[in-house]
């Protein structure tokens, strides 16, 4: 698998309103729910069909259209006419790998960015495309699979009366991104204490696996900042827009997340600047420590040359050879050597080398 | 050859209205064409005259007319004056090294941008200098040689009786400048795909090799970025452009293509850096290499030097050595070197050397 | 414990108003004390209830109220009701993770900061977060726990009677402000003489742990810098804040805010540099002196060897070795061994690798 | 000689308006020419004394007059005094290492760059400082020595009767500043091929005269940037001066030489990152040799440890060693010899170390 | 000694407006002196009274007062009182380790930066921290010691009746901070010719030594880009400054200073980046040469490992070895060493490691 969005050569020259599925299909059958409220009720329903919709639609209540898998063009398409979408929304939601931004549309703003979670089953980052769709009586959110990641949005409208359930759909849009925010932070949370865990490992036993697991998470954390960087772009411009369908007393709901996404922002680049400290320092300590080992074995080494060339010197077969002949000439012989390791050992110890 | 544009010495000092071809002749005969369309008919045709073309312009219909080769400058000469070309724009279209720019001409708006592909042929990345230029009736295209890149937007043009066919030139601009963005981004997918496998072989066997390879994708990425830069430059420019040729309806489009650049350019910055970071651990793990087999040697060495000696006092010729004598001297001695080399390994071992 | 913040899965999709107190709880209990003072008096009492206030706030005396410790969640209910607070400075005040910003409500203009201390017990940096709220008449002050921080500042309205008695709360805010920036600036100096110092350690007797130290800085330095750089955005803002209660006359003091958190971030980073630049110094000065070392040790088996191999041919048993039975063939091999080693000695020394 | 620019004491505290020659002398005399052209006639003329130029200046045409040669104060004070020079002017004009600047004065439009060239004779660069000085009649260029670098403008202004002769001094100072910026283009594409065609020579013999050849580009390189890098700055303000001196209808021009400068300045950086690229490659290459030369020169010494320590056993001299009476007793130590030294070879290469 | 900044414990939390000297006493005594110009006369004096200035003060004159030592607060009081100066104004002046800047009182611009010079007696860079005060009437410059800085600008009042005698004190601080920047520009250019005389080191004889030579001008470097960096903000700013005490016809001299402070900003670029590219370079001869030693010796051990192992073989004792009986086995094993040497040293040299 291949992180980085690739684009097929098919694709090339495409009309921007061409409807082509161009991502992985995530669920069998697209699936389509809806919650339906105002501050004094609430409902919620499976759809099967998009006329079903309309009959929400058009009441003073705010809709929330979910919508699941988006393999299925013919039901994009019957719910663009039936909501009079701009060509383009279908395009840019079906084109999973685009560049998180936004879009003012005259009847709708369209807001494009990435989900990006830790999937416990496949033990790695998973990114799903997220698009937002809303006008002052109805959001759209269309996701690649289902999911429980708005469950508690969802669960803020069932129980309170409060602030969500008074508002329109920009204050629900401003949750759902707000919540998408939270997870960038949740999990640049966990892998940053796994990182952050990495600095015990290196000093204790650092070893050719840390390399490995540096590498890993410094993949990880850049593959986040692909889908926040713009993302970053997208919410300053989202904080800024003017459209009839955010109300100027929500502002500061966007301008704080301009303020969250910064936070992410920042996180990441410590992570990344944390990351990059750590593989300088292993390999510091990697060469420190192999350069103690090289240093132990060859000042041993040299301890012995001389003595055992001295031992050569007294093993050849000259006839005339005299310290062979001295009476204690093996004991001077051992005393002399003694005397020159242990020399060389005071010698080594005063140059600061043992 | 070299990658980066020179200028030769005679081009120094010219006028900017001087038309010099300075590029590679890549075709030998100047090809026109021309594609003539509006909402109910397309006309398709090959032409020889630059006469032929004045039937064309004048209609209402959407003109876009096609040339293939730039070495010939007296028809491009009989164009400029058939159209009234600004005398600097021939001069631009000429210069097939300059920079992605766009100029906003009276009569014309112009652009020009770099056309990047791989050539299967060549096995290696081709540049091909594109320039545009277009009014509300009239759009003209100056490729280097002929080439089917924008085949797709002409069956667009001959299938389709939409958006393309009932807008006029300036839709055709955006067509073709997004098919180009296409290619940037198809041809950084391809050299992608290629460039995360090199992860697999730095885990596997890294090798020299890799370094060369690491080495020709960051010339080609880094020859890229020197197209995709100034294009983005040009294209953020293009977005802003208050011209009478370009429709506000349009504007949503350009908007479009500064999003696609951008993700262009992040991908580029993606993939730089990623082969930075691969080098890094290619080194890394060289040296880390390189170190376990250094620190094994060197041990077993170590191990047989203490031996070695031992052997080399018994090996002298002492006239009185008493342990030469002893029964079992040269059975206590084998022992003595085992329980050595055994009590080194434990050293080794708790040191954590081994 | 990890350093950067985290955010817990329950706290994910949250309403911006929810109140939940996510920090440590580093008090036992809440306390809250007053000081309120005009030009001619000064009043300081704790308080135990909450209802005590507001008899100090509807005077037109300025007063500062400042609570130690977050976790009473029902207090702080309590005191929002009293001040009418807007729904969001409440939580905002609780988050106590979140970046240093600023927002302009209605009725008061909330600050929040983080107070970056060396704790001489933890022997560590430790940061609390700051929240300030301030209007034309009362300024609260909210602390994660009780500290001495702002004492100067009491001392200041208890003895003086001069600008910050006869001021309104915008002045007060810019002295804690002020107070937090010196702080942060005490801190840096503090640290940057001991970073300074370790250059004296690298000359003298670099060792591993001067890796382990400069590591060490280094992530209070990125650790300081987080706080500081969201903080210098912070004052910037607050600087050309247009608020009622933002007094004309005190413009030039929020200014100079600006230049000290500016001093900060630029200390830091000649930290940041300088403890990079001896990471460097480190690393080439202990690979220089290795390489001395092995330089010197491999010189000295080098002379060895030949001596030894010579040792060797005389110690075979050929039957037929006419030296061996040269009447001085001992003294000639120890001589020309002494030829040798000298002639090696001044070679090596001509080549300058001695 | 040392590159870049240096305040000599005496220089310290000067007034503005002191005129002081700061540069080399580069020719012997200050030479003076003219070239007088409108759209009819050219006339050109070697000027010896200052007054004849005021019959020139005073007629319709447009009249350049060029100056080499800066070290003779008095001539310049007498044109300054002609016409009326602001008092700054000569003394930007004498500063040769002044930074590259535009200024408009009331009478005049200054503009101060380099002329950057490669010197055949002295084998470097060199660099010399241009001052383009004009209003609506008349053109001063000021240079340190005579050189041919105009040639080619004035062979447009003697040959043409187009665009150059018939324009007002603005085109004239258009033409000359991008003649200098086709010179930057042309260095830099020289500069460019030989930094390219190291590549080959770090594949095939990589050695420390490569290291040097770098490190001179570098400084090259990052010589011309000093002189390009203000020029941008400076061309960009010049694309916007509003001036009386500059006419709409050229506005395109100055616009293009923005686009030409930031070619080069693309270029320069493209070279810079070409060259670090390169020194990082070579760097790997030569310890990815030398660790292949360590590698097998140290499983070559390994390989003979063992055998030379068996040998060493067989060469002790006990009374009772049984194997020395074997009859097989050297073939059988020969063999485990064998044995011994093949069994590592296969371990090597298992182990993938061979 | 410590060269960054550092904040006493004491200092945190004091008025803005506290008077407290924080620097180092440099002068016994605090020093005044005036001089008091216009166009037709100039009047110098020391001064030992404050009073005696008011006398100057009201006259149509210019006056500077220069200031020498900051340690007596009630001296520096009562010049206050005497000129009514807002009470922020002192303090500043007294805080001598602040960020240059600038203020814009209202009856008094405040400017303070940095004299960066290089002290021969302390043999290294001091920097001094200068303050300037002007309005239409007068100039007061605050320095923390006496020093013949500005000297060349008295000398223009003495001697000229020129620019500076007929202007106002805004063109005098012109020529004083004109004066600091000059000092800023030989500093640089002094250090420059050390840092690039390090060239000619590094290639004819690279040791440790030049280590601690580079990292020293490093840190003077960075210490020295401490006080340019922010008054290159401060200049740009005093450049656009809208005051009734700037001229608008010696606004062309602080857009000047603006271009100046840019060039010692880019110089100071240029020699960090040679350091840098200085100490890689450094390190790549230094490991170069290791390496060529390694190799050398590394290869001569190799070559005696064969040699001796023959030696050892035919220094066993084995009752059988027939070679030893051979008549010429000696000359056989000679000659056989010295085929291996030999070819040994023709198959390095084929590999091209000698
Ligand atoms: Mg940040
Ligand atoms: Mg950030
Ligand atoms: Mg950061
Ligand atoms: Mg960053
Ligand atoms: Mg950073
Ligand atoms: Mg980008
Ligand atoms: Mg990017
Ligand atoms: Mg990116
Ligand atoms: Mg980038
Ligand atoms: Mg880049
Ligand atoms: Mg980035
Ligand atoms: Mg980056
Ligand atoms: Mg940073
Ligand atoms: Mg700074
Ligand atoms: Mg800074
Ligand atoms: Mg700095
Ligand atoms: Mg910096
Ligand atoms: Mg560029
Ligand atoms: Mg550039
Ligand atoms: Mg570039
Ligand atoms: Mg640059
Ligand atoms: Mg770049
Ligand atoms: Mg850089
Ligand atoms: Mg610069
Ligand atoms: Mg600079
Ligand atoms: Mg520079
Ligand atoms: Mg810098
Ligand atoms: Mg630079
Ligand atoms: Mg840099």
């Amino acid at each position: 698998m291949t992180r980085y969005p690739k684009k097929a050569k098919s694709e090339i020259g495409l009309s921007p309103t061409e409807l082509v599925f161009r991502g992985e299909k995530k669920v069998d059958q697209i699936q389509m729910g809806v919650i339906d409220f105002d501050e004094t009720s609430v409902e919620e329903k499976t759809i099967q069909n998009v006329k079903e919709i309309a009959t929400f639609a058009h009441k003073k209540t705010v809709t929330w259209f979910n919508i699941y898998g988006l393999h299925d063009i013919e039901i994009l398409k019957e719910i663009g006419e039936e909501f009079n979408f701009d060509k383009l929304i279908l395009a840019d939601v079906l084109e999973t790998q685009s560049r998180p931004k936004i879009e003012d549309f005259n009847n709708f703003v369209f807001i494009s960015l990435k989900m990006i979670q830790f999937s416990e089953e496949k033990q790695d980052i998973t990114v799903e495309n997220l698009s937002l769709l809303f006008n002052d009586n109805i959001l759209f959110s269309f996701q690649e699979k289902k999911g429980d990641v708005f469950e508690p949005v969802r669960n803020r409208i069932r129980n309170h009366k409060r602030k969500l359930r008074s508002s329109r759909p920009d204050y629900l849009a401003f949750a759902l991104i707000d919540t998408v925010i939270d997870h960038y932070l949740y999990l640049l949370g966990m892998l940053g204490e796994k990182i952050e865990s990495i600095d015990d490992v290196l000093i204790d036993h650092p070893n050719t696996s840390v390399i490995d697991e540096i590498k890993s998470y410094k993949k990880k954390i850049n593959y986040i900042q692909k889908g926040i960087k713009p993302a970053k772009e997208m919410i300053l411009a989202l904080s800024k827009l003017e459209s009839d369908f955010i109300h100027k007393k929500n502002k500061i709901h966007f301008k704080e997340l301009v303020n969250n996404i910064n936070q992410a922002s920042d996180n990441v680049d410590s992570y990344r600047e944390l990351l990059s400290d750590q593989l300088n320092v292993y390999h510091m300590m990697i060469s420190s420590r192999l350069n103690d080992i090289m240093k132990f074995l060859t000042i041993f080494s040299v301890i012995f040359i001389p003595l055992t060339f001295i031992a050569g010197i007294y093993g050849t077969n000259f006839d005339v050879l005299p310290e062979l002949h001295f009476k204690y000439g093996y004991y001077i012989m051992l005393g002399c050597m003694a005397v020159i390791a242990i020399a060389m050992l005071l010698y080594f110890k005063r140059k600061k080398w043992l």
